[in-house]
């Protein structure tokens, strides 16, 4: 049982969101701007960005949702999502995505982790000033939503195919106007 | 000098938002519902946890512009807010107050190192559901907001005296509504 009482049958975040819907709107606003908007990093490298942040914090529910999101977009499979998890250099991925990668794991440990190395090297491999702020943040707020996920102990379904059936519709609809119960 | 080229003259997280306006508004609105709206904990307290784990994750820029909002509201002076940072344990605050930051600080952690005894606990001293909730995710908040601003390596003005000299100013304007260049 999670600490607080939560609606029953809404997995990770979604059973604290129904909590406190005032959080709802400003969160999911910001969702959709953060992941989803016009960005030079493709919807599913920001996916997988998140993926492998909450895999650093070790929150399943985040890891799941996001990797199964991730998976949609990228269309590859989930052992490929796994395998960038577990080991991100040894995986055929561009290098300009690793050394953004590699900043987010910097900023999971603490701000102050990221290197003016790392960053340089990012930029050295194409990326812009833009995508690594959007690095950042998105790093950033998983150490948030992991937090609020398992700080507060929510259920998540343990079978990867609840997360892997749901992300094309999840993908579709976007962080703003999707149905919970769904 | 911050790792990607930021406005100048505008303090922490104020750089970022600048460099990508389109965040500023969800998060402001977040930030405007967790800290400033009706709430039994008051925006004292909320800005309190916020320092406190601000000061946990060593991001200046925060604890010095939460610290003085918090002193404000508390209407205390700067030492007690330092004392608290150092040792809440110590300070006359109350118990329940002392309970939640201590929920706070297993959030800064990780969300897993939060543990119902010390919900329990917290729930004995008179904490709500609802007041659990927002202590999570306040925590939760700021170590988003900490690794954003050291993520970047944002610059921040040292005297103390300019974060308590704005600090009636921003507690009138709220997130919402205020001029970063005032």
């Amino acid at each position: 049982m999670a600490h607080i009482p939560l609606p029953e049958g809404l997995p990770g975040i979604l059973g604290p969101l129904a909590f406190r819907p005032e959080m709802t709107k400003p969160l999911y606003e910001f969702m959709e701007v953060l992941m989803r908007s016009e960005n030079s990093l493709s919807r599913g490298e920001r996916e997988l960005i998140a993926t492998y942040v909450s895999s650093l914090n070790d929150c399943f529910f985040c890891q799941e949702a996001h990797g199964a999101t991730a998976q949609y977009y990228l269309t590859c499979d989930l052992e490929t999502i796994d395998s960038i998890k577990a080991d991100f250099q040894s995986v055929a991925i561009p290098d300009k995505l690793k050394a953004l990668l590699s900043i987010a794991a910097s900023v999971q440990k603490g701000g102050k982790n990221v290197s003016k190395e790392e960053v340089e090297r990012a930029r050295n491999l194409g990326a812009t000033d833009f995508e690594i702020h959007d690095t950042v943040l998105i790093a950033a707020a998983f150490c948030m939503f992991n937090r609020y996920v398992d700080g507060l102990d929510t259920w998540a379904p343990p079978e990867r195919e609840f997360y892997t059936k749901r992300a094309a519709q999840r993908a579709e609809e976007g962080y703003t106007n999707f149905n919970p119960r769904n």
